[in-house]
């Protein structure tokens, strides 16, 4: 399976919320960058051209469980990696640490789409070569 | 069980990214203000005193499913409704449609917590009066 | 000169910030919302086909100046109307208010864009079927 | 004149709207972590205890002129400054840059106060000991 990848962020006052606390949204945010930088650690991108086609990654799903509050200036470690890897999809899983304490996990489910100009978005398999990229076997060819 | 609430909300321009199409970390905003309206639907707020203490809600999971894409100045229709109602907990169910079709599925799970001065968070039971107003008897006490 | 446009908007939880007001940052999405609401009501959009061309008004200056603080359910009333039609560039005026007392004003100023597919924006005299629609002549045709 | 501190961000994809570019309203969100960078640069922050006193900087005015879009995973390099130092006020100026050429220019007008608890915001002179660090003498100090 594919590595683990540790990003950092400082939470920023914009983040925040009348609680005192990192808004809990924020936290999507936070995970789609760290899926971004593991991406970019393979050599890809959310929305790169491969192969003479434009592919692209739309999510499906997204979930987190929160734990413990985090607020301003306050720097979290993000770990993610691949959850699971079927023909079509991707999931990524993270986790949010301050100071080596759970702050949340959350999970991307993404799917990979053919983006044609002004076409409706197509599913597509992984390409082999973003596959080999990622590091991984599939967990499931059925998927 | 209590009722469902239906909020409408138009699609502002802020709210699209670079594919087009309302980021989904947005979806989670809209799902919050949902939510927020039920409550006052229901003569409650997120953040209240009650019986000379105050009250609020804070996330403990959040989670949607993204089905079709929507666009600037797509008029959504957002029903929100409680789907369980634990002795300390809340869930909402939230649906988002366009034009009758279906964009998103997704839940917020909430704690009743005591919000003292400088005080950690204290998960405490549904006060009577609150659940009397939730119009919903608790669908697990043990929760 | 075009009209004045009033929208209303509550503020929301995830408007907030630490401070327990609305972050200044969201002042800008506010008079951005409140100017596609003057555009929608005089039959405009900010992103649209002309006489077969696409047309956009991209920003080029935005500024608030803050007066008093607005909180979480608060219900503002935004005044926003053209404060200057130049050849190529419009200035919106924002005025915000929260119970009849001033919150904040501020302005945008946007140019009239050609948006060919894969081109750099290149300014254009506002078309003038946009220009009757925005229910004013020229004020300063040097812009 | 205290010093101009650099700071570098890489463009987010939930930074971006439909138009592929960096939405406007979250120059001002760069611009306040700017502004908050100087501040931890010169051993301060923007809410902080001194001298027995909670002391904060609310804004009173923001503005930004856009010179040239920025796009996702675009690495800006922000300089910001102190334009001036007044007797209760400071102006942060800042000027976005991606790979040397000119992106944006913005400033940000603060005013020191004083954060009692459940007291309205009181405008005081900012302490001999803050103003000490911003490393600077006041420009004007009528304001």
């Amino acid at each position: 399976m594919a590595s683990v990848v540790r990003t950092t962020r400082r939470v920023e006052f914009a983040d925040t919320d009348m609680a005192g606390i990192v808004h809990f949204a924020n936290f999507f945010r936070y995970m789609e960058a760290a899926e971004h930088e593991f991406l970019r650690a393979h050599g890809l991108s959310v929305a790169m051209d491969w192969e003479g086609e434009r592919i692209g990654f739309p999510r499906v799903s997204a979930s987190c469980d929160f734990h413990n509050p985090v607020r301003f200036e306050d720097v979290l470690d993000i770990d993610v990696g691949l959850a699971r890897l079927g023909s079509k999809s991707l999931t990524f899983a993270c986790t949010f640490l301050h100071k080596g304490g759970l702050v949340a996990r959350g999970q991307l489910s993404t799917v990979c789409c053919r983006l044609g100009p002004g076409q409706p978005l197509e599913s597509i398999e992984i390409p082999a070569g973003i596959r080999d990229r990622l590091g991984a076997t599939p967990s499931d060819a059925a998927s």
